[in-house]
């Protein structure tokens, strides 16, 4: 089969499309040929060096797709060749074919087609998982969401809206459209408004019940000022720095709480746990459309520099797709 | 009847054994004649005028209590003149007779002396709504307790080990004999020794899963390096100061959370439900002896400043406790 291969920790020019041995389902394993791969910001960081897969999982890129099974490894049961699925990856989606543990499938929703169907995994699981399991996020609460134009923000924003929530959204003043097109109930310019300020009067001044915050440090503070009593911070990106000061008393004064967190070096029974949780919790609400797949734009798999270099200019508003 | 009353914020001579106005029952609150009160270092607070009661709340120190049942209020069913009871207190129990919402009413566990009943409501929700509820302590995981030999500190090496699971404790020398007969598996003389090495070199380098912490600041560094993956800080206590430099990958590395919270200012259908998860799933521990109150002390309620100045010092091993 072919890859994207990272010749060396770099630039775009890192990535090429070329030759390598094809993968073999091992026991609790099926392949799955990928009919197309989606680009998530860790993909960056794994082709800068700083972001490596985790032991045993493939070399290649890639933490989602979507695709057919073609093989099944021993033991497995209730997953057969032909089935159309979708998965959650360690690594090894930029390519044309990946083995991936049972516990990493779900069902393609009904009417979401193939292509359309890698765009789901990472963004379903990593905020299913941040703001509904660990942070609570219900009907009645409100989600303040920062990134709101990227693939974790479009789904969380429709994901919010199918609960009956309420959310608060950040994004550039370009995409302010598209977000209130999904169901964006506000959109803050963060370059131009405070967003503690909108958030707390679009809430009547409770604040925000769940930070969904792919920034870290910088808006640290920021984020605890912006939450209400009970509140959560899910921190699954640091886009904005490393280290900041807490101040303690603040988020004590509301009984607040914050988690840095990440799918990919989770444990494979956690993975499952919260994959099944996304398909019990979320899948239906993709049946009914309430959610769909936001693809901004699909690539040939052998032009992945060019999708990276799309996402670092952020000018995106939902995925990047690759196609082998 | 009499209360503790504090003639205005400062030291110890500011508690005065006092006549004041009965309470009365509302609607769905009961009168509880006290038989004892435990102090609380949150009384300490108060008194210097750093921690009010929150609104509607009695404006006498006290946490917790025991007593009986004297009288009840409008649509009280549950509850009857005569029983004897432990209560969670907004604020109060340092007085002849409190009124007390019966959604923060406990029975007293069988074989308990009511006296000694009163050292258990405010440990028993703390430790099992930041450790057990929120962070998720359960048989086979490890927690470290900062503050061993305080109310909090024993209750938590008890209930940990009736959970099942492994106890490091931090506490100064003269306290480990009295906190390894409780139970501990590990206590640290924090003068001494480091308690991040100590707790890595007990737990084959993994971490504790839970920290329960009453320092804050001083400690998140080293309590994030003392963490399990997917470990979770509790922080109830600011003794160790309120600002920290808070660096995210160390958090994010294991998929760690930090929480701040106190009982005292929950909403009461929030305290209702953490005192029916402490009566289901604490009170048998207790019953069976798993759990004992540990009571350093007593005092005439008369002598409350006697025992805030015991408490300034920290050499007791759990509660002191106020005899009206």
């Amino acid at each position: 089969m072919r890859a994207i291969v990272i010749e060396k920790p770099g630039g775009h020019g890192v990535l090429v499309w070329t030759e390598v041995p094809d993968p073999v389902p091992g026991p609790g394993e099926v392949v799955v040929d990928v009919a197309a791969a989606a680009v998530n910001r860790g993909d960056l960081g794994q082709r800068q060096g700083f972001y490596p897969p985790p032991p045993g999982e493939p070399p290649y890129p890639g933490l989602e797709c979507s695709g057919v099974v073609t093989a099944v490894g021993p033991g497995v049961a209730d997953w057969h060749v032909g089935l159309p699925v979708c998965a959650l990856l360690g690594g090894g989606g930029y390519a044309e074919k990946v083995a991936v543990r049972t516990g990493q499938l779900l069902p393609v929703p009904r009417g979401v087609p193939l292509v359309q169907a890698a765009a789901l995994p990472e963004a379903a699981c990593t905020v299913w998982f941040n703001a509904v399991d660990i942070a609570g996020l219900r009907r009645g609460r409100t989600l303040l969401v920062h990134g709101g134009g990227s693939g974790i923000g479009t789904f969380a924003i429709q994901l919010d809206k199918a609960l009956g929530a309420t959310v608060v959204a950040t994004a550039r003043q370009a995409k302010h459209e598209r977000l209130y097109a999904l169901g964006a109930d506000l959109v803050v310019d963060h370059s131009a408004a405070d967003f503690v300020a909108a958030t707390l009067e679009h809430t009547g001044g409770r604040g925000a019940d769940v930070v969904l915050d792919i920034v870290g440090a910088d808006y640290l503070a920021r984020n605890i000022a912006a939450l209400a009593p009970d509140g959560h911070i899910a921190t699954i990106g640091l886009q904005g720095g490393l280290r900041a000061e807490l101040d303690f008393l603040a988020p004590a004064a509301k009984s607040g709480s914050i988690s840095a967190t990440g799918l990919r070096t989770r444990a494979h029974d956690e993975k499952a746990r919260i994959v099944r949780g996304v398909t019990a919790e979320v899948w239906p609400l993709v049946e009914t459309g309430a959610i769909r797949p936001v693809v901004d734009r699909t690539f040939p798999m052998a032009e992945a520099a060019e999708a990276h270099r799309v996402m670092e200019t952020g000018d995106h508003v939902g995925k990047l797709v690759l196609v082998p």
